[in-house]
């Protein structure tokens, strides 16, 4: 049987040692403190454990059906989305002014992973209705503002996102949704999406499709695009609800995972749709949206990563299987708990010491987009851009396969069904691919994301770990297997930018056949980078850490971390390096 | 739609021109030309096309179900079955006394990969039974081989491996299952085995199972087990059946992937087994079985990932998406299929050069067998005892990986079930569970097969590759791109050999920690090594290759695996190195 425990230390050290949120001179912040995150992140484990947690598997095997153009979710869904509303946990982040509580996104994360573990499918349905809140209230008039955003941060209304057609997912220039113009800021849509998360449901009363579409004669390619809000019933201004719209879903996808959240072909046949922003302007509001739904896909990478973890230390303690030597060579008499073999515990301390740091990773850069939200710190904007797609491609690459590493812990009873652990495998999966594959995460990051403002992202975060490495020189127990380490690691970094910037510009291929490999890169240097900081903590603040086993525990991991995974960046830049001429070289016949 | 096509060509580059098969001094390979390879290729093919290939999503979609103690296979199935035997596809490498072909083992490895790669559930009925009447032509009696024999090599009898019980899988000291003397050769079996793969179904009239039990008063631990033959229908000594035996298939697992082949919890209750080999020697004669079923499951790996890179080619030749810029730094003016993306091409070559390079160490170690079988050649036989673990372990692990990504390329669509590619991921994921975890296959090579006679067959794998590149020192096309990465590679085996020589000895611990990378070690430098041959053969034999095209892009292949994937040796070299002093550091509550 699956369980789930949340893990609070952890949280609390990142949140109060790690980023020392109540200092951060964010006024609202201040009173953070840790009594209060203790009882936010212990009630938020409570629901996702006693209502969530029971439904997630439940959903697996009923998945959706589509009735009489309803989709149907699994028994217990719509519950316990009422309870997950109902007690606020949808509004945590959004502005008071909506009817938010204006928490940090550090915070929302966080409580995301910990309902993504116990239920990624229910979860879903409120992180896109998030990321429609986010677009809208960025982009939205203020009677849009004041119409819509109060339903979807309560999640009376949930949110979708429309840009994928059958012939296009990344290339979003051949859209052929068209929006003929009716009124000044009301269109009429027609076209078909497909791939459409939670693009239908019986959760909540209303759902509110966010739609990329072209309005005839406008630019050709991205930049025709414009959006719109495309309700499923027309809202009057009070928010009571109209006719019905003329969208409606055509088709349920059968998916190797996450079966419990809908994936829908919809059909829009003449449907009322309102721009949001400016005509032509849609691609730039959309990605609001995506950035944010990236930063997500990174934490429920990590989300089931840490639940896989969970239940295969549970088992790798249970089970007894095999002999085992002491640390003086001795070979026991009898069979012992798996959890003593070098091997398991490799497996496990792979997946440990990728949780603790990319979760590390993920609320950094939370923590950076709540500083530019409440302080206008534009270079920690600028960074948070930069890390999007590699929290993104990177945890969700490797959160993927250790939810695989779990899995084989429980040998044969891992491929069954019934253990649950396939079901992780399965629902992991699809992070890797939808809000844009990882490939594209990667062409985003080194074709535009590294030379944006010349630049000046990468220069920022270079700085970031020089001023680090020079502040803590002295700190000897950090040293040897930290310090050096990341050093090594940052000069991969600085090799490969290096070949970048002098072979990229004007053979872009040569940088783009490396582009996957330096996402890797980079994500493996920042989690280095984030070890680093906590160890630097840990160090010289240890009166700040109650328990000593779990200070012991994390040093332990980071110095695993520090001479295991991190020398890979050596092996990413040396693959890099030898550039595209070979993989250009084959002709099609030749594949 | 999933298609199959098989790569004949290839097949016969490493059948004529790689092994040299006719000019091997094995008698009766001396025929083998390449019009008959080729016929025997491709009717295989039309077979597995024709035949398999339309049942494999039917057998995914309807699985296995139990009806009054029978396992219903899914629609065709059974049709399948029988062509498949009927047209002696089942006999192939079997001996012609029993009613085989006689043909070489590495034939039978290439045509199980065929089968493997449009149906690996149905394959599977097949296979087991193939180990079977390995087993018992190696430890039965002549009365035995004489009843069980024919029916197995035309596999109107289906065969099984019996080892796994709930309580114990990889550690089979802890095995319950008990065996009373009735007669001198007659036992009682009664227990409870799990996970046994066609252990009930309908495609043949009997199934003969090779049951691992202790005799009551044995010695303790693994040296009491012995093996019986436990047939679901007693057969009469002219192979006509008499009453069912007690042996019952208990429950079916529902499980991620292979669906279609049935695996089954089976319970003997006092079932009639008669003893196979001798008394407390059973393991030995398992291993016979599992031997044989290791290498076929690195063979199944090769096979799936051949299908999936097969489609995902296809895809990528088809889906347009994304503008590419030529080798020039051109950006076109259209969008172009996404074969011209230089990531998608990494993605197809990491694929390509692992099948081919794969395919070809599995190939070679079969010849290794031809060779111990025919020429009694006992080096060959110990060196293909050192890489079974290795061609079980690297080829699944990375195999596994290389189906998702094929699956990666399809985007979204790979996603959904309908279009095929998930099932691939699904079926593969097995592979590195049965037949010995890959976990277990890493501790079985460092544990025993690296040290086992003094550590004669990594010496004498040492010593080909010396040889190799002292031979081939003079080919300066070979030198840059394959001679020299060979050798740092293999100076990366070296320096792990030598930290295992000094620390395995009085800490076990140290080498067990590397277990897993080091498998991954040496298969990465057994595939370098194949390249490397394989190159030398292009290179200096170029008169036989007809096609420059399938050259050309051989060589550029075996490059690009050099420069890309084979430096990762000196990655996991250093891993190892780190020992297994972090590993074991941490207490059980640090996890």
């Amino acid at each position: 049987m699956i369980t789930y425990k949340t893990p609070v230390d952890e949280y609390n050290f990142l949140f109060h040692d790690f980023l020392k949120i109540s200092q951060q001179n964010i006024k609202s912040f201040s009173e953070l403190n840790k009594d209060f995150t203790t009882e936010i992140f212990e009630m938020a484990g409570k629901l996702a454990s006693d209502v969530l947690l029971p439904l997630n598997r439940i959903g697996d095997i009923e998945g959706c059906r589509l009735e009489n153009d309803t989709v149907i979710t699994p028994k217990g869904f719509t519950n316990a989305f009422k309870k997950l509303r109902e007690d606020g946990w949808t509004s945590v982040d959004c502005e008071k002014e909506f009817g938010g509580q204006g928490l940090p996104t550090s915070i929302s994360i966080l409580l995301g992973e910990i309902f993504s573990s116990c239920n990624i499918s229910l979860t879903i349905y409120q992180a896109l209705t998030h990321g429609a809140y986010g677009a809208i209230l960025k982009y939205g008039t203020e009677t849009q503002k004041n119409l819509y955003l109060p339903k979807l941060v309560s999640c009376e209304w949930t949110g979708t996102m429309n840009l994928t057609e059958p012939h296009c997912g990344t290339d979003l220039s051949l859209i052929r949704t068209k929006a003929e113009k009716i009124t000044n800021d009301i269109f009429s849509i027609s076209g078909q999406k497909i791939f459409i998360s939670a693009g239908e449901h019986d959760l909540t009363e209303n759902i509110i499709h966010l739609v990329l579409a072209k309005i005839p004669g406008g630019p050709k390619g991205v930049k025709g695009l414009s959006l719109f809000i495309v309700p499923k019933f027309i809202p009057n201004s009070d928010g009571s609800l109209k006719e019905r719209n003329n969208v409606k879903v055509g088709s349920l996808e059968k998916k190797m995972g996450i079966h419990a959240n809908a994936t829908c072909v919809m059909n829009y046949d003449s449907a009322t749709g309102y721009l949001l922003g400016e005509e032509h302007k849609g691609l730039q509001a959309m990605f609001t949206m995506m950035n944010e739904a990236r930063l997500g896909v990174g934490i429920q990478s990590i989300a089931l990563s840490e639940i896989a973890y969970q239940n295969s230390v549970i088992y790798a303690k249970e089970r007894i299987q095999g002999k085992s030597f002491s640390n003086e060579g001795q070979l026991s008499v009898e069979s012992k708990p798996i959890i003593n073999h070098p091997d398991v515990r490799r497996n496990l301390l792979d997946q440990k010491s990728f949780i603790e740091g990319g979760r590390a990773l993920s609320i950094w850069v939370a923590s950076l987009l709540d500083k530019s939200n409440h302080l206008m710190d534009d270079r920690a904007y600028g960074l948070a851009s930069l890390l999007t797609p590699v929290i993104k491609g990177y945890l969700s690459d490797i959160g993927f396969e250790m939810t695989v590493v779990s899995q084989q812990i429980f040998g044969g009873h891992g491929y069954i069904e019934e253990w649950g652990m396939s079901q992780f495998v399965r629902d992991s999966r699809i992070a890797m691919i939808y809000e844009g594959t990882n490939g594209i995460q990667a062409i985003d990051l080194v074709g535009r994301k590294l030379n944006s403002d010349g630049g000046k992202n990468i220069i920022y975060l270079n700085e970031l770990v020089q001023n680090f490495l020079t502040e803590h020189s002295e700190l000897e127990e950090l040293n040897n297997d930290f310090l050096v380490p990341l050093k090594e690691s940052k000069k991969n970094v600085e090799e490969v930018l290096n070949f970048f910037m002098s072979n990229g510009l004007k053979n872009p291929n040569s940088a783009l056949a490396g582009a996957s490999d330096f996402l890797h890169l980079l994500g493996n240097f920042c989690i280095g980078f984030m070890w680093a900081k906590m160890a630097a903590i840990l160090f010289k603040e240890n009166e700040i850490i109650n328990e000593n086993t779990f200070q012991e525990g994390k040093i332990l991991t980071g110095q695993y971390y520090m001479k295991n995974i991190l020398p890979k960046t050596n092996y990413l830049a040396k693959k890099i390096l030898s550039g595209d001429k070979i993989i250009m070289s084959l002709n099609s016949e030749q594949f």
